[in-house]
């Protein structure tokens, strides 16, 4: 019986054209990891569930797709779990294996497992999918690549600075202007709390803080107010609500706000070194700002935060972000191995190239000419000019059969063929091939050299 | 509390030299399809059950890796189910998506699902990885890729002439000698089996005819009898037990033994046709052969069968397999699309190329200089040229911590990077650096111009 066709929700078939795309951008991506240092690992696509479970948080293990065990799955499990349908408590009975959720814990994994191979301080870079059970939205998918590099093995800022800049190489090389990579230091947002007094205020505090542009410093105020935040400690940490200035100007701000807290100072001390170096060595397309509410992953980083913003204009969250991590492979039992990354979101800098047609013209699989076949002596006479052509690099084919012009013509227009060569009889006698430009309408006749020419 | 960290069984993880020799074969198999017209396409990593099952056989049913439903998932199970513990029964109401078990199916799906998008003939190629729930062994994994190319959408033979000499462009890129193109087709062994009166023993005939190398003719022709097929019929295929010669010689020979039928002769005329002009186009380093004892997946093709074997002397199965089934979509709904494609297996690939070292020296993800760090100052200086000669594309990066020096010479070494770049007062005062190759030891003081000349 026939079956209507489709994929699961959430998940997506690629097309040439989009594949090709896509290819681009991580193409680039990957050169420039390469180009600072970083080297290539994979993991496999599924991890034991014992790696990846309780890493994520409760609703984490939710999303983490399960993988049934094969065989007879059943027939050890327990009696109970069945009759009650316990579905949270059989699932680690029937199924031992999970597909990977994020890069993060996988190479946590690989480092710890392959440590006495690994030379530190070690510097890869991974580009593989993940898998979320998450709701399905637009832009947001249950199948999705993730890109990421970092280091581990080194406590060194330079790997902040070198990061920055990692990011302005791979957005300068795809053409972006104007993105502006953020970034910000967990110290600065501990010594905060220690200035208001409230370290379990804090994601109060910077959410609150980050809606400044949308509600105004009253609102801020207002919404701190209700969560608990003192009359007293709004007033040291005014100097907050209005945040402006060049990056030095910042710095010094905040220098002067939390010179009572030893670890904000730390903070203020680590973006200075990151700043400074990067403001001497310069950056292309990209803007550097220091934003006090950027506070990703905030139980998980330890020091520099970064994320970057698509270009003004654009419609669209953060295009990348990472951190430092003091403790990265610690849950796999090696301890004080500090760790730094970013990561870039390939579907949404995918989008915002889209959207700023910045995709160049020769992001393509299509091929350069389509060979027309009028029958076997012909064919065969263009099946030996392909096989040169191709040896050069060229990407040529011919229509397999003799089909009526008109539709060859076609079939080259519709997969968006630029050229069609044309072989009868006088091309034969006189060595040649009729060479079309099927925008143009131009036709002319040249030798297989010349060819190799035009189509290069 | 700490796990000690390990990956399912069957799986693997790749470290930087791996995948940069896995991506080298990818890079070649990926422009050779290209150049020959093959567009690239992606499909989800999990299908729809009904997808998949079903179409591989029992076996292959029970090999592939289904994912737990998410959520309740026992909620709306039949309570006889659980209270039997009746694996098999259970699946597909807790299992509703499967991980791809290879790429012609979901190929199959995408056809159908996209017909209305796609221009016919549509010639394809996926690299992506599939999964088997089978028994790991040397060399036989459960994560695994495969690199296929297939078009869809055209009877002409010429599709045949192009997949072979599709197979010898990339292996004769990667570099291998003597590698052996196998071909047979479907109507051949169609017709064999009516000459010798016995459709239903085809495969026994073609299982025992291989074993002609091990056992002799008097070996096989005992199995032959002893499954059944009778004396007269050996006499009518006595040929086939002698089958040496070029390929004419062994087309002729068919050609006398199939005479009295219809679909064998057909077979025959295919050969001619493929093997005709594949003789006139000529192969590269390939060499092609025709071998009626090839009848891989027999149920499946129709037409023309293709195996690759590695170069003799290495001891390793087919490194690549294919041929044309009549009704690749049929499955699916759609009727009268006929596909031909081949396939290459990476794993083996890259096992016959590191045997015979075939791997390029350059095929390295590593940094063609690290930096030595001597402090701040050095390190900006340092820092300043890094960035210059990432932007030649040249991979450099400097050690990022003021460690002894021993420690970073050391680190270079056990990296495998070829040379360090030394930076003390005395440079920065010229403006210049001090560049060492590791292997030879020998250190000179040059320009940045000269640096990335040196290093390029």
């Amino acid at each position: 019986m026939a079956q209507k066709p489709s994929i699961p929700k959430g998940t997506r078939d690629f097309s040439p054209a989009e594949v090709a795309k896509r290819n681009y951008i991580f193409s680039i991506i990957k050169s420039n990891f390469e180009k600072f240092g970083y080297q290539p690992i994979e993991t496999p696509t599924f991890e034991n569930s014992e790696t990846l479970m309780g890493k994520y948080g409760e609703e984490g293990d939710r999303l983490i797709f399960k993988i049934l065990n094969s065989g007879d799955y059943l027939a050890k499990t327990n009696e109970t779990f069945l009759t009650e349908k316990n579905s949270l408590k059989l699932t680690s009975q029937i199924s031992e294996k999970a597909l990977r959720y994020d890069l993060t814990v996988p190479f946590a994994r690989y480092v710890v497992q392959h440590q006495n191979e690994i030379e530190f301080p070690f510097k890869r870079y991974q580009i593989q999918p993940v898998w979320r059970a998450d709701r399905p939205q637009k832009g947001r998918f249950r199948e999705f690549y993730q890109c990421d590099a970092d280091v581990v093995g080194s406590t060194s800022l330079w790997q902040e600075v070198e990061l920055v800049q990692l990011y302005d190489s791979v957005f300068s090389t795809l053409g972006l202007e104007g993105v502006t990579i953020k970034i910000n230091n967990r110290k600065i947002l501990s010594g905060i709390a220690e200035v208001i007094g409230a370290s379990d205020k804090l994601i109060d505090f910077t959410v609150a803080l980050d809606k400044l542009d949308k509600i105004g410093e009253d609102g801020v105020k207002k919404e701190m107010l209700e969560k608990g935040i003192s009359e007293a400690a709004l007033e040291k940490v005014q100097p907050l609500f209005n945040f402006t200035g060049t990056i030095s100007e910042k710095i010094e701000k905040l220098s002067a706000l939390l010179s009572s807290s030893a670890e904000g100072m730390k903070g203020v001390e680590e973006l200075q070194f990151i700043c400074d170096n990067i403001m001497a060595l310069g950056l292309d397309k990209s803007e550097l700002d220091l934003d006090v509410t950027l506070a990703r992953g905030l139980n998980y980083y330890t020091g520099a935060i970064f994320e970057v913003s698509a270009p003004k204009g654009v419609a669209m969250g953060s295009i990348g972000g990472g951190g430092r991590y003091d403790d990265l492979t610690g849950i796999f039992g090696l301890k004080n191995m500090s760790g730094v990354g970013i990561s870039f979101g390939l579907d949404r800098i995918y989008l915002v190239l889209e959207e700023l047609n910045l995709f160049p013209q020769t992001v393509t699989s299509t091929s350069k000419a389509l060979f027309l076949n009028f029958g076997h002596e012909e064919a065969l006479y263009s099946m030996k000019a392909i096989a040169q052509l191709r040896k050069e690099g060229i990407k040529v084919e011919m229509y397999p059969d003799n089909a009526k012009i008109g539709k060859q013509f076609q079939h080259a227009d519709k997969r968006g063929i630029p050229f069609a060569v044309i072989v009868g009889g006088d091309e034969i006698a006189n060595n040649q091939y009729a060479l079309k430009d099927l925008a143009s309408g131009e036709q002319k006749k040249v030798s297989l050299d010349e060819l190799k020419e035009l189509l290069k």
